[in-house]
């Protein structure tokens, strides 16, 4: 049976990987990218430098064009968000099954790169499930490093307060209404998640990082109310020095303080 | 000026690690063993193991008695669960500014290994920053595999549903109160989050594992009301075969499904 190994890259960095993902990338011989990250320069690099340092001699390199995302839900045959999505995902479904038809014999190998972890906000595993109705294969899955643990890491902070909940979720979420949480993580935030809270009025700290484990790295941290307007602006300046940013974020209220 | 390292080791298998975690256990003078979990012989064993091997060989070992935790909240200073937390988090803290202020040199680097990764409902770096306020020394930390991420890894599942946000929390805090969110992951459940959970006939699918990434690993996966009576069972069969348990799950409303 063909196996495909969807392994978690963290950020990028060789010795940010755990050796069983190091391993994983020797046992591959088919790579397929299909990545949508394609304009983002230092990401494909990192991608293209593992492969060559840990890939195996014979291994080979398969380049799919990413379908695109429908640019608005409304044009897509699903009318939501999630129907976009949905629908993109079942164009990349159905391209990367026929690849690992036809581009994987029977005893191969082949091996999908993620960024961070695969669990976390990233589309691959349900992309590879989805692909399994149309080709025959196995998964298995190495864990990396995610963003929001390199945040946690930086700031030398932990995650949640002594016993309490955090809400992990998305810049998206946190615009559309308040989190139930007193603590939450958003990733994938443009910059309204952000402006929403403090528009709130959210009483707490924030840790804020961005291009994380990478030459561009930048931390902010402090009181939301101090430290929130000066988001928008470091961030523009980590996009225009290195032609990308993606940035993530805790917010807690400070212990003891207003729910 | 003296550093401390914390190490996040994942789940103690040595490729389990990443690069960085091994170079920092390479770097380390002083390992400053305080665990409260010394009682679970695989957890030690694993630990020792490690700074075995991957310990430079003049390394030093210094043992402290963990402080215990106060056996109930009431008789404790502060009177509440937090507080009976924050007391013992006292305490430890100025354990371990005595240690890393007698044992370890100007110039010395020390060394804190933390079950998986040091972000995640582990209060190690609580207790350094309190001993920060005692003794003069520098964190860093490394991230390690969390006991969540080897969950969806050895499902080969997501975290979350698309864009949606996910509950981080706790088997008390589930007992305590619905979560708002579709999706929520748990960890140090002593069996009455998920009890209260399927008592609320939350309409969902569960992901459930224990003892991940060690020789004792079992996983479950279904609907809920199906699953959900197994894992009690499988649970105190794990425990009466290794002689500890740990166990984490994942419970999400099915896509479309009632919220
Ligand atoms: C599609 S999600 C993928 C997350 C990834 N699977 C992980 O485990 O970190 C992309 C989001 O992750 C976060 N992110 C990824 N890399 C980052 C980095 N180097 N620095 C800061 N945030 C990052 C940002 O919030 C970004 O919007
Ligand atoms: C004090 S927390 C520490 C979590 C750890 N810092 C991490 O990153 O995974 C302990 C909880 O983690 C989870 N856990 C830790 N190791 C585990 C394992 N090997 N299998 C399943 N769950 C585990 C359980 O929910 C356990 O109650």
């Amino acid at each position: 049976m063909r196996a495909v190994l969807v392994i978690g890259i963290g950020m990028g960095a060789p010795d940010g990987l755990t050796f069983r993902a190091v391993e994983a990338l020797g046992q591959a011989d088919v790579f397929f990218l299909l990545d949508k990250s394609e304009g983002a320069g230092d990401l494909v690099t990192a991608r293209q430098a593992l492969i060559a340092r840990f890939g195996k001699p014979s291994h080979r390199v398969v380049r799919a064009p990413s379908p695109k995302r429908a640019p608005a839900p409304l044009d897509t045959a699903r009318k939501t968000y999630e129907g976009a999505v949905a629908d993109w995902h079942d164009a990349r479904a159905h391209l990367l099954a026929g690849l690992i038809a036809t581009e994987l014999a029977e005893d191969e190998t082949g091996a999908l790169l993620v960024w961070g972890d695969p669990m976390l906000y990233d589309s691959t595993l349900r992309v590879l499930e989805r692909a399994q109705g149309q080709a025959d294969f196995n998964i298995e899955v190495f864990p990396g490093v995610t963003a929001l643990q390199m945040l946690c890491a930086a700031h030398a902070i932990p995650l949640n307060a002594i016993g309490e909940e955090v809400a992990l979720t998305t810049g998206r979420n946190v615009a559309a209404a308040t989190p139930q949480a007193r603590a939450f993580a958003v990733l994938l935030d443009d910059g309204s998640g952000l402006a929403a809270l403090m528009a709130r009025g959210f009483d707490g700290h924030i840790w804020w990082g961005a291009n994380l484990g990478t030459a561009g790295e930048v931390l902010l941290a402090g009181r939301l109310g101090e430290v929130g307007p000066a988001i928008p602006e470091a961030r523009a300046r980590v996009k225009a020095a290195r032609g990308w940013v993606m940035d993530v974020w805790l917010a807690r209220v400070a212990p003891g303080g207003p729910g």
